[in-house]
């Protein structure tokens, strides 16, 4: 950015001398580009582009009174898909690496899951063998790894995994592994006066955890799956009760269905990067007044993953062609954003 | 409050003058009390007593940085009940009152209710009729008038009835039967940095479309029962339809529950009135730190109603033994609050 800034200054300086005829008009141009640059500082790590024009022109026109696409503060609801959008989804969900992690972690309190599937191959390390039987076999991942303790306790087990798993590729903290693009792409927002949700399809209380500190989005603002809780006492002391039993799939159709359960209102900004996002983008896209759906494409082999149409996870394909059909707002990873991830801490 | 004020006053204008040897002393007994006075005034529709002092002292307490019950802001979550709480339900849940109205309103539009149960009686006027056969009864009302049609059409459907429908003892309408004094509940934590919510065993779509107004509560922080919805295209656009099918009870152990799927995070002050809100007490109870909390005891045949133990609507049995057990605030409607409806607008 800076390196960016310093030569338009200087073709502006260049300008302003050579060409004294239109000094006046070359100097008017340039401190027009100086506003547009103070701006765009908003969204630091986005190359100037389509996509940051968009969301730049969006969220000022939506916090000015007067504009025709005002929104009334209590209205300007923004909603963010996690995996893929936040933060990295390859390669696999984070939280099944979490699972995955869990099973190993508890398999000496369980001496049947030596020859029992999928339980047996997640501790051989064959992933495709551990969920060969599909939804049955993530069901009783999930139930073996997310199931069984109260809230807090797996609270403070989802803290202490966030706190010391390393990414496979990377070989940094998963939290570390969020957009720095989409970090400022929150912060804009809300400083526009927008409350941020994230409606994921991953669990609601894996997020919890540590999406304030990560996000800047406190607990009652994270919407996703969940299992069911059980309110007890144990021991004469009240807790809630994790058991393995879905209760709601946040994702896909289940998006709106959550956003209308948790918000009661419907966001006018929205943002994904699948076809799990699609109907959240339709939600929006459906509202009266103004609206913004954008949608993060994975382009970036390099310095993130390239993936869209046929990807065994976080398949871009129908989502594409209506984001392109509807003029909804596609983000180039490799050509705008500047940088991926933050810097290392 | 104005009389109080004054008779006050003149006390200490009296002690003041008389008592000249002391009347330092007395100067400075008079600024306390009008020091107290002042805060007090917070809460101008409560008589001075043990529940009112208990609820300054904490909410004061966990404002003040420094204090020993300090409570950081973003965990100051207050949690309210609503029918019995923040307002009347009697003689009826004043939702129970709409979908009575709702059936008769459909009715013409099914010939077949005139001799099928429970409408057959609903029509006839006898409820108790209506709803002998229990919770099938209950769910075959609720269906008839809460589900079938999309979450925004139910949200006209709610504004229309609580803006023309009138309770038939106060001929008011019913949004005008909320407690004036836990109005003031609602404003002084806030005013303190509390973040308040409605946690009731009653519809959260029937409430949202008015809490906000009304109680200065957004949807967002509205819980509630629900039902399920279903996403769908209808003519190409995209709606929300309302299932005749039972979401999640957000009433007794489910309030807790409730409490952690959309908050997240343990309330600090919590405030019921009935047996149905036991679980959420005792879950606020359990929270490490300071908390509060407040039950309302229906105390008052004359202005309100009087009702407790026994009632078939509220009943407060288990959960003032267990107050008065773990000195929580119990509100004694007749002593405590000066008003109890708000002033006809």
């Amino acid at each position: 950015m800076k390196a960016f800034a310093l030569a338009a200054d200087e073709g502006c300086a260049v300008r302003f001398f050579r060409v004294t005829r239109v000094a006046v008009a070359a100097a008017l141009l340039c401190a027009a580009a100086s506003v547009a640059r103070a701006e765009s500082d908003s969204l630091p790590s986005w190359n100037d582009g389509k996509a940051k024009q968009a969301i730049l022109a969006f969220v000022k026109s939506a916090a000015t009174a007067g504009s025709p696409d005002f929104v009334t503060p209590e209205a300007r609801i923004a909603v963010f898909d996690n995996d893929g959008t936040l933060w990295s989804e390859q390669p696999m969900y984070f939280q099944l690496a979490f699972a995955l992690d869990r099973v190993r972690a508890l398999a000496p309190q369980h001496a049947d899951w030596k020859t029992k599937e999928p339980f047996k191959s997640v501790l051989a390390g064959d992933l495709k063998g551990a969920l060969a039987a599909g939804e049955r076999s993530m069901l009783e991942i999930v139930s073996a790894s997310h199931a069984g303790m109260t809230t807090e306790e797996f609270a403070a087990i989802v803290s202490d995994w966030i706190a010391t798993a390393r990414h496979p590729r990377f070989k940094r903290p998963y939290t570390e592994l969020v957009f720095q693009p989409m970090l400022e792409l929150l912060a804009y927002p809300r400083a526009n006066g927008f409350k941020t949700y994230i409606v994921s399809g991953g669990g609601i209380e894996f997020m919890r955890p540590w999406a304030e500190k990560v996000y800047g989005i406190p607990p009652e603002q994270v919407i996703g799956s969940s299992i069911q809780t059980k309110f007890e006492l144990r021991g004469g002391k009240p807790v809630l009760m994790r058991l393995p039993a879905i209760d709601f799939i946040d994702d896909k159709a289940g998006k709106p269905v959550g956003i209308q359960k948790f918000i009661g209102r419907r966001p006018v900004f929205a943002f994904g990067n699948s076809d799990g996002d699609l109907q959240m983008l339709e939600w929006t896209a459906a509202g009266q007044g103004a609206h913004f759906m954008g949608l993060v494409h994975h382009t970036d082999g390099e310095r993130e993953w390239a993936y869209d149409r046929k990807s065994p996870i976080g398949a871009l394909d129908k989502a594409w062609d209506e984001a392109t059909a509807k003029d909804w707002t596609i983000v180039d990873m490799k050509t705008d954003w500047k940088v991926v991830y933050p810097k290392p801490e």
